[in-house]
């Protein structure tokens, strides 16, 4: 959901050194082609430590999807306290909606389209991103409430919203990597009309 | 886009059984560990048919997903006389939006999600989601532009709104198979809602 965070730089122990790892692999091969080998290849350390911690490929992946989730977590915009709750939630969209997309960014990207729909067939990544969707559903869920309460936002169904909000992120994210047309910019716009004319108390 | 077709009920040739064939093992194995001889499993007449006709797997799909989009152009529902743009738009929502899901058109809907992902790294499933994108923004489009021509909707940009429209769309297929979160009544309610609000020109 975010653009390139701070662990690549500088893992701070094994694991994160493994996750780097594990997220440069997916950058360069995508899901279909990674190996264990592969992440090893980018892993400075001894590779056993790989083959000691995970028992393959999608042990190893799910354990990075969760980590990526606290990753994102922690780089959520927080709400300043001079703004509303509708700068708060351009801020988050802002994060989201990178454009033009950074290579690498694109390259993540690409592989968690693929990591997702691994979950059409595999219950252990669809409890994972039942989970992050959960997550997210939750966030937007409170940005949108607090602007009712605070009287930016309408007195709308604050939960039903912020499930719409995620759908559009999830396909406008799939869209993006799927087809030759990064049709983001429109998204954007139009998402920006929905909140106008759906949530903005003082627009009729 | 669309349920059962009839092509799996009585296919007309060797090439309308070869994609029953296809639409059977992909429903039954997913996308990963499908092989020719799956589909060969499905498939009544000589498996050297297949062998003869394709040059693999993928070859055989992107025919398939060709095949697919044809049956779905011909399943739209047509505008009544008698209703109006937003009703027509409705015809198709409903069509999309099948709730509860049968078991057959989640396998289906799952087996796209899988395919579309293979879109992130391979050109040819690129190219075949840019067109078939492209045919339901020019759909959506199309019954927009008439809806605002007959003065039911709002004088939007018709491409834009269409746009966002499937992107809700990808978005909600999407999730649909890879949460155990089934949101798909929440979000038709709040793609009423937008359009509700978004597009019909007696609503303030």
């Amino acid at each position: 959901m975010t653009a390139k965070p701070s662990f690549l730089e500088d893992p701070s122990d094994t694991r994160g050194a493994i996750m780097r790892a594990t997220y440069l692999a997916l950058c360069k091969h995508g899901y279909a082609d990674l190996t264990i080998q592969r992440i090893a290849d980018e892993f400075p350390k001894s590779k056993s430590l790989l083959y000691h911690h995970y028992d393959g490929k999608d042990d190893l992946l799910l354990d990075f999807l969760g980590f990526m989730l606290e990753q994102q977590k922690e780089r959520i915009p927080a709400k300043q306290s001079s703004g509303s709750s509708r700068d708060h939630l351009n801020a988050i969209f802002d994060r989201i909606f990178v454009t033009p997309i950074p290579d690498d960014y694109r390259d993540f990207s690409r592989a968690m389209v693929e990591l997702r729909a691994q979950a059409a067939h595999d219950e252990k990544y669809r409890n994972h991103f039942t989970r992050s969707d959960e997550f997210f559903r939750g966030l937007l869920t409170r940005v949108i409430q607090s602007g009712i309460d605070e009287g930016t936002f309408r007195d709308v169904d604050a939960e039903e919203v912020a499930e719409f909000l995620l759908l559009i992120v999830t396909g406008a994210m799939t869209k993006r990597v799927t087809t030759n047309n990064d049709a983001i910019e429109t998204a954007r716009d139009e998402l920006d009309a929905y909140v106008r004319r759906r949530l903005l108390a003082d627009e009729e």
